[in-house]
Parts: structure tokens; C-alpha cells; sequence
């Protein structure tokens, strides 16, 4: 650290000795001196422009400036119809449709340039053939609503079109990402000095990431050995969990086999007794029990893993501990009248997931109302401080109950310097040692990739426009929604009776024909189809909620 | 298949039978009737303005308008700038000057919202203290250039803020992907009906692709029973390809023990020889080799091994032969007079990469220009059909030289189902096989990921506009500077000269602080630091690469 502070100094020493002489001879500013221009649109003709047209082609500003706002116009009309009730989610067609060409709509690539005015027509084209997943009755992926500070975030990181491998290329995101991920830790209630972690390409690879930290805690020489050199290790999860447990299990080399799953409760939850049962079983056939993956939020019921009972025993046992929220959200204290400080909670993805089509799942939300399991260890908090939350990594995917914009997904670490050993390669060509600034920001050996996109900036433009009260208010707006919805749905007769196991995807069938709604449905475990309902889409209400139940209702009723 | 075809029939039976119904009580439209709004610019007061006030806000669509407008204002000038060789391409603080705060500029998050009017002040900021990768003076990163179609797709693309794991809700994008990546596995030189890809967040990962197919091709079992379960795997590649494969090695349990290096040249090519000998040295140690990586173009001298040698060696051992061509292009035919057909080609990534600071490299360059390795076996090939290409999947990624905005990496695979089969979960709230389309354009379980970002449309709408041909021209427009760039070089007297290894991070660290153009550097073996020279800016002109010369000239002068 001596080294590095002192190696700093002198580079700091040898720049100033230069500055002097480059700032006489340098007359280039970066802010500019004349002010920033506004732009209007006029009238142009695009039929006879082409993209080589365009900057940085020789006078091409003009151009594309008329262009730009040409496509910003027909972006501006989609972002004003997707929240208007009165158009579609969707409108539909088979892949064959689409492939054969649609009024003019041709997706095959030529040898030959397009006319700007016809890249024009297919932007609108590629916008009308697509689905409205900001639309208020669009409830068919966690992932719904389109954010405009988040739309305005993604555009200038498009714009900005850098990578977060290095401060170097990326200096002010590689900041945002840190402080962003700060606070994130601090939320869960780990120490916020200690603690890593990085943002992917979504739950998935976040997922991945705990995995592979785990193994390189316990079993570092996996790094240069392989899992040929390591004992035969085995991942525990539930039997609810999200698929990519197994799919990380795959590809990391344990194998499917060795993600054993643990049994749940008719509420989606981990069963602890059967989770000690089967680790004492693996070690019996002379398995090593690595790692624990507890939900909070799971993908079909949404319901929470009893976390402290399961880190009881990952303690006992000494097991990595990882948490997916990947669907849930970080709540704070008014629904919990008096509880200043974070709280994960058990409701928010629990009562969105509610069984359209049965009956007999239904009681279970009424429970849940009642209890509530913060994921913290410390209950009675001070506010701001809360007190460690046990989990060695946590999955957190902005980009659901938050409505950040896709992607966005971070991996947070308990134990700082983990995801570095695991992924560090030293790069000569990216991370040089002896860059003039403090390569500890260069991010890019944590990462199991090597360009990383920007994820970071619309969720820190997000934060910063809404605060963290905004955050919460539009949370809780959706828990009400969800409420609304319970008790809607509690008391209609039409959806206390058994539907036959088939009537959801027929609905969804119809529903994805008029396009009016979108909602999933998947089958779990020996039940039949359901409708999976999820409430995430800050533009919904309940006019929403009302439409959607009665549409069901209306394209199931010949069914 | 025939079952597939009943069961949509039947789908398609149930919904026309609705379908009547349905339209008479639908009074929604998709596009439509009324017209598309022009929008325009007016004085708006931000200052009082939250973005709780945006949409979905009841009465907020005039504000998000003219928000959005304000951002596009902010946005379009920096596109301005970016091409005015007036302006700096960075100005370069230390990460703790900007955690300080810059003239206002603050980083942190707070509980409380801030204004639109400040929200917009940060936007400015953020671009501010960023670097203009897209100035015609950032030669820092293979990806640069801001290419305004890519931009206007890139934009497009969060306004539609979709996810690409099923055809249900990106059907338009996912058939995009199908065709981009028919055209770039015939490109390749494969059947066009065979063959399969995915585009996936960056090299790295389509590199982590390509080993997981191999291995699963001949290992199938490794995907419920682990690496235990499979010989002890060893894969082949360069000592000077790209870090990715030891990273995918590590992070799938093979370990970096078991990624063999295979000498080069001292042109940076693998030794077939070497590879050979290695391979037997493995066999005989009771290792299994599984996979060679070659590379077309790597990342610091831009060599090109020996395909068709390895390839030769590859079929003799039964290897997998994955090529990594992350770095270069498809260049047509013109520059190779009268062979019109795609190859890739040695010229592209070598020249670019011009060790300035070493004389005793330079004499390598020149043979470059007479010996040409296509990649593909049938160089005798009719106009759009190349002959076998040999390699069994194929990392490409066009966020490089072809100028597609960041992310944009595909991995092929000549194989088709490997993907699908080494990767599949049947997520049953995804992948539902009832569901009223043909599903097997669901792409989700060919992933690793679960979500996935739409990275396709940019690079479509770039091709459409540029047809094939002007990306064949913007890349010839780079090999030209880099034959420029490399006559004035071997001219100049300066650059002749040996100087001190410590010279180019000096150098480097002066011009991040001047702010007034960038490029890399690294060391190489036994070779100190020297300039790693990327011709990849479609922006870039001769007089930029006067300037850079000039530059670093004037910048070493004192040193």
C-alpha cells in the first residue's frame, strides 16, 4: 500500500512538472467554451441520405442531428402510447408471419444500403411488431414498466458507449458503480467498509458469481486444478428455486447431479430439517457440502426460504451461504410501522404471485400477511444500521421489482478480495500495474468477462431522481396493487372453482391474440397450469388489475 | 415434428375460433388510427419538476416529453463533440478527486429525490468527466467510434426494454438474431441450414461458450455429473491469445493448470509443431485434450495462427477446434482483387497494431501484406459460397471493428443443438411447450443466462443501413490508416529509435492528462511497454493519425 501511495506520488510529480508546459501549447478544452447548442427539427428529406451520410462523415451534423430527432420522435410516440390504455400490449404474429414479411417489414440483410428514410420505417416496424412490457397491463415478466429517468440513463449510456473493465475508459461509471454497491451492501447490513461485489449481465451470471466465490473460499487451487483436484463437492438449493443454480451447477463443472434439491413446505419454502437431513447424507457418501442457495422471493410463489434457520446451519456446517433476491427488493420500514431500517420482506413477491386458477393455494396469502420474516439477524435496529445479515453473497437484480431497465443485476460478497482471486488474470494489455492512477478502480479482474456494459448509470440516475423513498413508494404501490388483487380475487366466485389444467395456456393463447393483456402461467410440481401473477409495473393500478381479471375471465368463459 | 405441426394447427384453430369473437368486442388497436405527434422543444421549468411527475404520472406526458427532449438536447451535443477534433478526448481526473466532488458533481445517493432540473446538470456531468471513446482520437480500445445508426438502435433498443429469452416477448428481435446469425455462420463458410450461435455479453463469454460446447460434444455427461465424472480435460491455446480462455478454463473447472500454452513465432503465431508436441506430451501424461483455441488477430500483435494447419491437427487428434476472431472482421473481396467471396484476412488486426515504440518489430509488418491466410479451406470459391469453413464454433464479435456500439459478441456453433442441449433447463415459467406458438424460438435454454439483453438490433439496423458493403468500406477505411500509419512509422526517425521500456506509461500517463487523444500499451514477454496501436475508429482520418504520432512525440520529448 506504501508502494502504491508512493508510485502514485511520483506520477502525480511527473505529471505536474508537464502540466504547465502542455496547458501553454494545449488549446483544446473538453467542456467547450461556446455553449450548447439547441436543436430543432426541419423538414427532411430522407429518401436520398444514406448512413454514410452521417458523422462522421464531412458536413454530416446536420444530417444527423434531423435524423436523430426523427428517431427520438418515433421513440417519443411509442413511450406516450405504451402507457395509453386504449392501445394494445401487443399485437400478435407466428414466426412465420413475421419472417414472411409484414406489409413491407423485411428482416433479411442485403449486400446494399438501406435509404435513412427506410431505416426509418423499420424502426417503427420493429417497435409495432414488438411487445409493450411498459404497458400498465403487461404483468407477464418481473421485469415491466419502462422508467423514463431509467430510459433517459440508458440513452446517455448508449450515447457514452464505454466499457467498465478499466478507470481508464470508464472513470465516472466505475465510481457510480462503487458507491451504488456500497450502499446496496449496506442496505443488506453487512459493515460497509467491507464487502465486494460487481454488476452482470443478470441473475443468472450473478447466481454463477456465488457459486464460483464459494468454491474459490473453501477450494482455492480450483483456480489452477480444476475440480479434478477438489473434493466432490455438492450445492444445495430448493426444489422452487430459480433454474440457474442448476445451470451454473452445469456449467461450473459440479453437474446437475450435485445440486441437490431440498424439499419445501406447501408454501414454496425450504423445509430446514430436510436441507440438515440431505447435507448429512451427502457427507455420509463422501460428498463435501459446499454452498447453500436460500430464496428470498421465489420465482413461482415468491416465497421466502427461512433464512436464519438455514444460515444455523450453513454455520453449523460450514457452508457458503448465498441469498437470490434477484426477484424481491430491498422495502423499507412504513409497512412495518416503527422498523427504521431495511428490511428485506417477506410480502412483496409473495402476494404478486398469486394462483389465478386455484383455490386451494390461496390460503397460503393470507398467512403471509401476518408472518413476516426480515432476513436481517438484528430486528431491533437503529436506523441506518443494521446489524449483519448472515449470507456470504447476495443475488440483486434492480432490473425487477425496482423497474430499472434491462439489464441490471449486481453480485454482492461478504468478504472483499474473493471475487478478485477467483477472476484475476492480470491482463498486460488492460490492468498495467503502473498506470498513473489508482488501479485498484480498474474492475475488469473481478469479472468473469472482459467488456463489461455499463449497467450502472440508469440505476444510479434512477436512485438519485427518486431517492430512496421513491423507491419505496413505488414498491409499495405495487404491494397494495397486489392486496387489491388478493382480496379481488378472494371473493369472485369465478375463480374459486377448479379450472381444468388446461385453461390457462388456452387463455393465454387468446389473450396473446387480442392482445390486450400479458400474464405468464407455468405448471409446479403436481399442480396443473396457473396463472403466475406478477405485480412489478409502476404503471398499473388497479383499473389494471380489474381488466385483467375480467379479460381472463372473458376469453376463459367459453373455454 | 409432425406432433409440433398438429399441435399448432390445433392452437391455430382454437384462436381463429375466438378470433371473431374476440375482434367485435376488441375495440384496441396496436398502431394506432391516430397519427404520430411531431414533438417539439418548449421553455420547461425542471427546477420543480420530480420524476414522479413523469409517466406513468396522470397528466405527466407533456413533462416526459420535454424532459426527454432535454436529455436528446444534452446527448446531441456531445455527439457534436465528439467528432470536433476541437475538443479533448478525456479530462482525465484521479478517482479521488471525482469521490471529492467536481464543481458540484456529486456521486453519492441519497433518500431524498432530486429535481429534474438537477438530474439533468448530472447527465451533463456524467458526460463532462467521461471519455469520448467515439473522438477520432481515441485509438485506446478496439471498440470506438460511435457510430449514429448503432446509436439510434441502441436507442431504440431500451425504449423497448425486452428481454430475449423468449419469442413471446421480443418476437421481432429474436427472429433478427436468427437471421444476423444464418448470415454470419455463411459468412464463416458453413451450411446455412445448419449450424446454430447466440449472441452473448462479450467475448469473454462466447469464448466460455465455446469450451462448454466442446466439452459437452464429447462429454455429454458432464452436464448432470461434473468434471469428476470425465477424464481429466485439457484445452490448447497460444501464449498469446486473450486471457477469456485460462478465465473460462478457471471458471469451469478444467483450472488454468490444464490450458496448455502453446509457443509462437515471433510473429505471435502458434507453432503447429509446438501444438502437436503438446498434445502428445498430455496424452501421454494421461490427460484428454479436448479443445484448441486458435486465434485469427490477437490482441496485442494482431497475429494470425495457423488455422488451417491446426485444424489439420485438430481432425487428427479429434480435437475441437474453436477459432477467436473476437478482434477482426469479415473483409470482403476487393482488397484481395477478384476473389468474391468473404474471407478473413491477416491484414486487418495486424497492421492496426503497431508496437510505435520497438524498431525490432516493425520488419514484421511488411511481410504481413504478402502473406494473406484466408481462413477458410475452399479459397477457389464462387461468389457467395464459401466452402467449409473448418473450425467448430467461432467467437465474432462486430462491438469491434465493424463499429457495433458495446455489447455485440456472438459465439457460433457449427453443430446444430449443442447449445441448446448443453445449456437447457426447461425452466417450466419460460419454456412452457404449450404455449400457442412454435417455441422453438425460445432461445432461453441455448443461454447460460436467463435474461438477456436484445443486442441484436443495433447490429441489424447497422447492417441494414450499411448493407455489407459499407461495412466492407468502413473496415477498409481502417486497414488503409494502418498501412498510413505504418509507412510514416518506418520513415520517421524518431520512432526508430529503442527507448526506455519505462517510456510508453510515461507517456500514456501525459496524454490521459492533456486529454488529447489515447492508446494503449502493455508489455510483451521479454518486451518492455510499447504502444499497442488500435486502427478500429471509423471516425479516424490520416490527420489523426498525424496527430498521434506528433503527440506522442511531443509528449516524449523531455522524457
Amino acid at each position: 500500500m506504501a508502494e502504491r501511495t508512493n508510485s502514485l506520488e511520483e506520477k502525480s510529480r511527473l505529471v505536474s512538472a508537464f502540466k504547465e508546459r502542455q496547458s501553454s501549447k494545449n488549446l483544446l478544452s473538453c467542456e467547450n467554451s461556446d455553449r450548447d447548442a439547441r436543436f430543432h427539427r426541419t423538414e427532411t428529406d430522407f429518401s436520398n441520405l444514406f448512413a454514410r451520410d452521417l458523422l462522421p462523415a464531412k458536413n454530416g451534423e446536420e444530417q444527423t442531428v434531423q435524423f436523430l430527432l426523427e428517431v427520438v420522435d418515433i421513440l417519443l410516440n411509442y413511450v406516450r402510447k405504451t402507457f395509453d390504455r386504449s392501445t394494445k400490449v401487443l399485437d400478435f404474429h407466428h414466426p412465420h408471419q413475421l419472417l414472411e414479411g409484414m406489409e413491407g417489414f423485411n428482416l433479411e440483410l442485403s449486400d446494399h444500403p438501406e435509404s435513412l428514410e427506410q431505416i426509418l420505417v423499420d424502426c417503427r416496424d420493429t417497435l409495432k411488431y414488438g411487445v409493450r412490457t411498459g404497458h400498465p397491463r403487461f404483468f407477464n415478466q418481473l421485469s415491466s414498466g419502462l422508467d423514463i429517468i431509467g430510459l433517459a440513463g440508458e440513452w446517455l449510456t448508449s450515447t457514452a458507449n464505454t466499457n467498465m473493465f478499466t478507470y481508464e475508459i470508464a472513470p465516472v461509471f466505475v465510481l457510480m458503480e462503487q458507491i451504488t454497491l456500497k450502499k446496496m451492501r449496506e442496505m443488506i447490513g453487512w459493515s460497509s467498509k467491507d464487502g465486494d461485489g460487481i454488476f452482470s449481465p443478470g441473475g443468472a451470471i450473478s447466481n454463477m458469481y456465488g457459486i464460483m466465490a464459494a468454491r474459490y473460499k473453501y477450494f482455492p487451487e480450483v483456480k489452477t486444478k480444476g475440480m479434478v483436484a477438489v473434493p466432490k463437492l455438492v450445492l444445495f438449493t430448493s426444489e422452487h428455486s430459480h433454474y440457474s443454480i442448476k445451470k451454473a451447477g452445469a456449467a461450473l463443472g459440479f453437474g446437475t447431479d450435485n445440486v441437490i434439491l431440498i424439499k419445501c413446505n406447501e408454501r414454496g419454502k425450504i423445509i430446514p430439517a430436510d436441507l440438515e437431513a440431505k447435507i448429512l447424507e451427502a457427507k455420509q457418501k463422501g460428498y463435501v457440502p459446499l454452498y447453500v442457495n436460500a430464496t428470498a422471493g421465489t420465482t413461482v410463489y415468491g416465497a421466502f426460504d427461512p433464512i436464519q434457520e438455514i444460515a444455523d446451519i450453513c454455520e453449523k456446517y460450514n457452508l457458503w451461504l448465498h441469498v437470490d433476491v434477484s426477484t424481491v427488493i430491498h422495502r423499507a420500514a412504513q409497512f412495518l410501522q416503527g422498523v427504521e431500517a431495511a428490511l428485506f420482506y417477506d410480502l412483496p413477491q409473495l402476494l404478486p404471485t398469486l394462483q389465478l386458477a386455484f383455490s386451494a393455494h390461496q390460503n397460503s396469502f393470507s398467512s403471509s400477511l401476518v408472518t413476516n420474516q426480515p432476513l436481517m439477524t438484528d430486528t431491533a435496529q437503529r436506523p441506518g444500521s443494521c446489524a449483519s445479515f448472515r449470507a456470504n453473497s447476495v443475488t440483486w437484480n434492480p432490473h425487477k421489482l425496482m423497474g430499472v431497465l434491462l439489464q441490471c443485476s449486481a453480485i454482492l460478497v461478504r468478504e472483499k478480495g474473493i471475487l478478485q482471486g477467483c477472476n484475476q488474470m492480470c491482463a498486460g494489455y488492460l490492468f498495467q500495474p503502473d498506470k498513473q492512477y489508482d488501479v485498484s478502480y480498474d474492475t475488469g479482474d473481478k469479472a468473469i468477462q472482459c467488456g463489461r456494459h455499463v449497467d450502472i448509470f440508469k440505476f444510479w440516475l434512477m436512485w438519485k431522481a427518486k431517492g430512496t423513498v421513491g423507491f419505496e413508494n413505488q414498491i409499495n404501490k405495487c404491494l397494495e396493487l397486489a392486496e387489491y388483487l388478493y382480496a379481488k380475487i378472494k371473493n369472485r366466485e369465478e375463480f374459486e372453482m377448479v379450472f381444468d389444467g388446461e385453461v390457462a395456456p388456452k387463455i393465454k393463447a387468446l389473450m396473446m391474440e387480442s392482445g390486450t393483456t400479458m400474464v405468464g402461467y407455468q405448471p409446479q410440481g403436481d399442480k396443473a397450469n396457473f396463472f403466475r401473477m406478477v405485480i412489478s409495473n409502476p404503471g398499473a393500478t388497479q383499473s389494471d388489475i380489474d381488466f385483467l381479471v375480467e379479460e381472463i375471465e372473458r376469453l376463459g368463459q367459453d373455454l
